[in-house]
């Protein structure tokens, strides 16, 4: 297999400069995956070199080619094709300090990191479903923009995945829907190396993987040698680019660790340093006589032909977007604002408000409603529901369903597919264009989908994910769609917020601020109650934008302060009037978001929540875990730390004591 | 399709029995899904009435077939079924109280609410993959058990399914998983009616689901007329039996709601009552002339006989016991201890102890020492990781791998599928049949099996969850695989224990308690460092069941208690160390489980963290939330409350203030 540096062909010089920088970072590192990249590098660069369309220099140009390394532990793969094709993120030194504190480099690939790293992957499976969520931005703005003479849209979705990601449901669920979605710009290259960590990926993944995708609707291609027929990987590619109407997957056999003599095609090349003595065998193997960190030059001058081509890409679309605009002013400055990240003026003046005399509802028939406002004033609001569209009401009714062929339609069904959801969701925001994916099911359900939740607050993406039946107050479905520790449980993911509004003032004011956060690229949580309530005197729009605020309040300084959430706000509210008729002073304290309420400055804090009134009660049909923080150790919490039961949602809040009676008992024991 | 009742087969009648028990329960309640039970009565008929060997009146009979109704929302077929067959736990009156407060008979079929219900199903794919659990500890035990002369163990696993569970990434995990394994006696029934919430699959799931099934290497049948052909039923069920080397699937193809005329085949018959109208044209177009909730004599006489047939079966079965126990009376107490749930005598005198001169270890290491003495002395122990074995720690050296044809084995190499994982490890605990199941990954991979972790806590099943990596001091990973928020979001579980100890005792004594609790059938998380750390002075295997105690003590009341977990609790004693050199009075509490120390009185607790100490400091690399129960007002959190970063575990740690110096400048702020 040895062939000398001088007689190899450009094409493996490059090959091999992808290898050598992945062996000599991990090993530099002592840490990280070199395997992936060693086997994976042929076809990363037939990808990057022959088809991919981006501008290293502008990483972010619009129409650029989305790249997903959905097996986010082979990052060193990414890092040295984006130093290769000349982007100014990633320098040799960047690559020598591969995995280090705050280097452009880190173990896995950061977006929020590394410019031209389009998606952070790592948790395995939820690359691919990122990709589907690219792709289908992709496919609804080319539907919503394009013009028969001037398309502005047009790019590929392209994504490598391993066995792992092949392995978690997360990409069965997201694959399945793009088939069915018809996804023919998504195109997948799946590393068969047949290694996992536990080895052999015989001792658990042995199914045929080819007709799994082929059952989602896929086109489905093989390319037997993917370590030296790069013919075979280039026709493979232009196969599935001509294919419209599917999604294609490639399925790429390759060997981990290639070029490794002793540990290529086993378990310890996966995620651990080669080690020097394999190091110096490989790179008499290989024929690679150049010293760490070092390359031939004519594989650096390749690749970076790159920066000139992509300069070209862009000035053609740049030329097309003019006409565009002359022709279309119109869709230009929409397709403008959303790349801008801006709202328009005013829009958030379609949200409603309410007094006290108006009729109580679900706070979920609130949503519904500010979601139709919103949808008719921001059409870059896209998504739906995990087959649950007509109890989380997220329907947009201006709109159809997009499906196959309709592209242009904003209602998507993603199926019993929370997780896929969450990752699709994820993906749709990243793909940079303003816009505004939601995902929806019962709030109980968000365990099924956490990780895609735990990424979007991560590598901020500016989704919204509204979750009905927020407590048990569903009622009959019982303790396994109740939700209990849900709440505390996504309270404590740095960075997203969690917004549970009491009535229909603090759901508008919950949505106006969760659109802003989404345009900044963060992701807010919004919980809703299947229920209905009441619309309390006192709340607002604007009251929200504190996170808490003191919505009920008494002469001086309060003997006791009641604070709620969502459908447990009137209970404070009802308590206060019977325990103020009994002469005592009470503050109630609305706390719509906790995340923003610890924002605001101290004196803020203070004026709310003084720290001279230690007799605190916390009301929330949930676990009382977080609620200390604001109740102190004198404080009490009326709340349900068991699971819940199966009975009428009003039968279940009484039995567990989420009751003004009971507040008013907790107050009173707590005064003494 | 009018048949007067007159005129109906037996069958029919049987099968109209279950279809009405559904439509007048669900309507009476108000709520509730009437389409599964009406259009999957026939192959639930078949089955329950022609194959499944059960005892109504000895549920728990070990060699029962296990039955699982992964569809949970159909709950109202599982309870007609158990009510026809003469179960005691399901009268006609729990019937006319289905959904109610306390009824045996709630929204979602419950195991710790209905005798005869194994498997607390609802939330999509759990039930199919726990019915691959359920097949994979008869197999396990049968390998483990039977002998040519006395087969104990020899029964099958049926399980009902629908589209929305094959739309949900868990069942693809847990089937390719099943497949992989050739589990031959699991017998998948998939009504495919169509129909999910939203409307028609065709808006969101067009997959080929059989094609599917065989990539994974499943055995498949369809049965084209699920509603009528009762023969091809059986003879799809027959043939199912006889292939013993794979899990079969049989395609049902039925009518969602079938009988009633205006609503089946619709979504409006998935989730809510017929109405009067509707109901009474369905009466009409069944032939039904029975008032609500009374049943033709014949139906109920003919399905009784399961009453007598089930006892012949014990009977049966008990006499071959009886000829195992007297030849092979070993393996006879072994087994019979496991059906009692008891552990032998001493088998925790196996547990190592350390002092401080032992070296230290990752809490990881002391993990692996401990589950392979414990394999020694307890042969149920069987489980494995989600491909990350040689990173968790998890084999069991004296045991090979569990894989087809090895089934006696106790590693389980589950593959990267961390949610079929935890819902395998479930269907293995509720066997009910000894066995202690374990699964293990990285502790943020708890994300993608939380919803498996809490139905672990919900159902009451004896798992163990061992979790490594479990903090920032996992290192270079970075932020994707890094753990900040989970603790507390796990901890938050009701009827979950989380266990993170902070050396080699520790780790024995939360052996030592996860092990008794997941006899006593509830499930412990166990949460393990990546990197070392030293075994430290007063730590010991009985303190941890307290939850938390003093390990360093001063004179007389501290000036300040440090808390910690974990890695930390090493900082604790470093600070407190420094401080008392400087005379500060200072008290170090370990905290391994908080949970357990909720359970103590409250003279422990004020002896642990007196009322009169507010001057706190909890010391975690984690988020903070939920520590000020603990800390109080006054108190500080030594805490990361923010994503991690890419680094050596020892600079991340250092950069995030886990260090001696930084401990000691926290509590001399709170000291003043």
């Amino acid at each position: 297999m040895a062939v000398a540096t001088q007689t190899q062909t450009l094409e493996q010089l490059c090959i091999n400069s992808i290898r050598f920088l992945a062996v000599d970072a991990v090993e530099k590192a002592k840490s990280g995956h070199p395997g992936l990249p060693m086997g994976a590098a042929p076809m990363a660069f037939v990808l990057w070199d022959k088809f991919m369309r981006y501008n290293p220099k502008n990483p972010k140009w619009f129409n650029r080619d989305r790249f997903v390394l959905s097996a986010g532990h082979g990052s060193m793969l990414q890092y040295a094709l984006l130093y290769l094709a000349g982007f100014d993120s990633v320098s040799m030194d960047d690559i020598k300090n591969f995995r280090q504190w705050e280097s452009s480099t880190p173990g896995h690939p950061e977006n929020f990191m590394t410019l031209g790293v389009e998606i952070t992957t790592g948790p395995l499976g939820q690359g691919i479903a990122n990709a589907v969520g690219l792709a289908m931005a992709e496919a609804h703005l080319a539907a919503m923009y394009n013009k028969p003479d001037a398309k502005i849209v047009d790019h590929y979705t392209y994504c490598i995945l391993g066995d792992g990601c092949n392995m978690e449901g997360i990409s069965g669920e997201a694959c399945s829907f793009a088939g069915h979605q018809g996804l023919g710009k998504l195109i997948a290259l799946y590393d068969d190396n047949h290694i996992s960590i536990d080895g052999s990926t015989d001792v658990a993944f042995t199914e045929d993987v080819s007709k799994r995708f082929e059952a989602y609707g896929w086109h489905v291609l093989h390319v037997k040698d993917g370590n030296n027929d790069l013919d075979a990987i280039a026709k493979a590619i232009e196969e599935a680019k001509s294919v419209t109407d599917k999604p294609t997957m490639i399925k790429v056999t390759t060997t981990i660790g290639y070029g490794a003599p002793n540990k290529q095609d086993t378990a310890g090349i996966h995620g651990a340093a080669l080690g020097a003595d394999e190091i110096k065998l490989t790179r008499e193997n290989l024929g690679w006589s150049h010293e760490p960190f070092e390359l031939p030059q004519d594989a650096l001058d390749h690749m970076r032909k790159a920066v000139e081509r992509g300069a070209g890409y862009e000035d053609e679309w740049k030329k097309t977007f003019d006409t565009y605009k002359s022709k279309y002013a119109k869709e230009a400055a929409e397709f403008e604002r959303y790349l801008t990240g801006e709202l328009p003026d005013g829009w958030d003046k379609v949200l409603p408000t309410f007094t006290p005399e108006d009729k109580g509802l679900a706070t979920r028939k609130h949503s519904e409603a500010c979601l139709n406002k919103i949808a008719g004033v921001l059409p870059e609001l896209i998504g739906g529901s995990a087959d649950l569209t007509h109890s989380n009401l997220t329907e947009i009714k201006e709109s159809g369903d997009f499906q196959k062929g309709a592209y242009q339609n904003r209602n998507v069904h993603f199926g019993v597919r929370e997780h896929g959801m969450g990752a699709i969701c994820n993906g749709m925001a990243l793909h940079d264009s303003g816009l505004i994916p939601y995902g929806a099911t019962f709030l109980i359900f968000t365990d099924y989908m956490r990780a895609a939740i735990r990424l979007s607050a991560l590598s901020h993406t500016g989704t919204l994910w509204v979750m009905t039946h927020d407590s048990i107050g569903q009622g009959e479905d019982g303790p396994t769609h109740q939700p209990i520790e849900t709440l505390a449980s996504l309270r404590a993911i740095p960075n997203l917020n969690v917004m549970r509004p009491a009535d229909g003032n603090e759901v508008s004011g919950c949505y106006k601020l969760a659109i802003e956060r989404a345009k900044k690229k963060d992701p807010t949580l919004l919980a809703f109650t299947r229920q209905g309530v009441p619309n309390l005197k006192g709340t607002s729009i604007e009251k929200v934008a504190k996170g808490a605020y003191t919505l009920v309040d008494c002469d001086g300084t309060p003997d006791i302060i009641l604070m709620g959430t969502g459908s447990e706000v009137q209970l404070c509210v009802g308590a206060a009037e019977k325990l103020s008729a009994e002469g005592k002073k009470v503050r109630v304290v609305s706390m719509p978001c906790l995340e923003i309420y610890e924002d605001q400055d101290d004196s803020y804090k203070e004026s709310v929540l003084p720290k001279a009134v230690t007799k605190r009660v916390s009301v929330e049909a949930a676990a009382s875990f977080g609620w200390h923080k604001y109740i102190g150790t004198e404080g009490a919490a009326v709340c349900i730390d068991r699971f819940g039961a199966s009975a009428p949602g009003a039968t279940v809040m009484e039995k567990f004591g989420f009751t003004v009676d009971n507040v008013v008992a907790t107050a009173k024991k707590l005064l003494g």
